[in-house]
């Protein structure tokens, strides 16, 4: 069953919101998983302005069978401010990329990036609990996934960013909750068991890696952000040392999914239930 | 082609307006409409309250990629008032049931109800050009089929309506720009070439007829908005009498047609072509 079988009155409906957006890969993947598991619902991309946005996020909490919001560039932080209420790893970060609307009309918000990219490391044979990572980038992306990784139970975490107040902005905060596990990393990959790439180095060509990859070595798992090129050249030499590795869309994909678990969660949606559908099982 | 090809960031967004919204038929067929004429868009559902509707409508205008609104109950009046600018039939109404944003992010409007119910009757053979009509109700519909009917060419109409100061007004305003062409009607529908029903009767079992059923003859065409049931005791009685006929489901699609025609008429929408389409002729 897909959406040209489902839209209808009845459909339940959720944006995704950017600027620009015509880029934007999810709204056909989001729709199917809804669908998937037995929702009546459309995602549907929304061009929204930064000076528009918490105009339009306010009305589309008026509209009754609007129920969820995807947040996409630039308006992540924004969008955070204009939430009710969040989840307490959305609060650390102070952004969010997924809305679920509550019963007042207002919003409730999540952030889904860090607990995605940790679910399709582990998918791709990575588990973190007692390993030591090094993480390149503070930014959004290393934030959300530093968090992640800290709750999934790395014995330690370093943290490269050529921006040094931004890495140990972050690491402060980090420490705050997870003590010694969080420290300030280097470009130098070796000693530990995981290297995460969550900087835009490898996007382009002629980029810097964002680590030595000369000294990979292939006991390491190796996992990177980015989703163009599909294989970085960080993750092509580590699979020519014989690493494992997980490319940006398989982030993507389990990003996707973390949203759709939040937005189902609870509320107006998880009712919104297919006539003939038969729920994927969890 | 369909909407589970199409859906993607650059799908423009077209929504459709009422309080309840669960029971409209209109997404899934205008969305294959426009995909049919190689439009990439998707009309949703938006259940909004009349309190929140000014809210509404104005925020969906400072979003980029949303370029229309389909106004159904009970919202064409209300909607009126919010548009910057409107055709002249939909003037004349004070309503609208479709709305294209104008560049300005504001709405310019249309009312589809009339031109639509004449191009269903149009399409079953009937021609209204130099014909003598009776028409049953005051309403929002009748008043909309009224104008149209005029427009067409009717020599002659009739309006009948047990609301006396409504058929009047009606009659006295259509009258200001065709005179004489406009009358007071009966139930009687003798003498006449054409009858339309535009009042509820007929939806509900028991009810009485519109007009006075036994006095029509097999040279009548006879129309009627109401969908449910498919075919009304009215139509039932003027098919046995030899009457050609059309049914509400025929205005709905030829009314829907006529809000793709205005949506593609000017705007970003007609330039959001699918890659691939080959759009019907028209």
């Amino acid at each position: 069953m897909n959406i040209s079988d489902t839209l209808s009155g009845a459909t339940r409906v959720i944006g995704i919101i950017g600027d620009p957006i015509a880029q934007v890969k999810s709204p056909s993947g989001v729709t199917q998983r809804l669908i998937d598991r037995g929702c009546n619902a459309v995602v549907v991309p929304l061009h929204v302005a930064s000076a528009d946005l918490a105009t339009v996020v306010a009305a589309l909490g008026r509209t009754k069978n609007f129920d969820g919001l995807i947040i996409t560039v630039p308006h992540k932080l924004d969008a955070y401010a204009l939430c009710a209420t969040t989840t307490e790893r959305a609060h650390f970060l102070g952004g969010v990329n997924v809305l679920r609307r509550r019963p007042d009309g207002r919003w409730h918000g999540d952030h889904a990036d860090g607990l995605g990219f940790i679910e399709a490391q582990r998918s791709a044979g990575c588990e973190l609990e007692g390993r030591r990572v090094l993480l390149a980038g503070a930014g959004g992306a290393g934030s959300a996934i530093a968090q992640a990784a800290l709750e999934a139970g790395a014995s330690l975490l370093a943290i490269h960013d050529g921006d040094l107040p931004k890495r140990d902005g972050l690491i402060r905060r980090l420490a705050q909750r997870h003590g010694e596990r969080v420290q300030a990393g280097s470009a130098d990959p070796r000693g530990f068991d995981v290297v995460f790439n969550a900087t835009p180095a490898g996007m382009r060509a002629g980029d810097a890696l964002p680590v030595m990859a000369e000294h990979l070595d292939g006991a390491m798992f190796v996992g990177d952000v980015i989703t163009m090129p599909a294989v970085t050249p960080l993750l092509e030499i580590a699979r020519s040392k014989g690493c494992r590795t997980q490319v940006g869309a398989g982030m993507f994909a389990a990003v996707c999914e973390r949203m759709v678990d939040f937005l189902l969660e609870t509320g107006p949606l998880t009712e919104a239930r297919l006539p003939t559908a038969a729920p994927t099982a969890r």
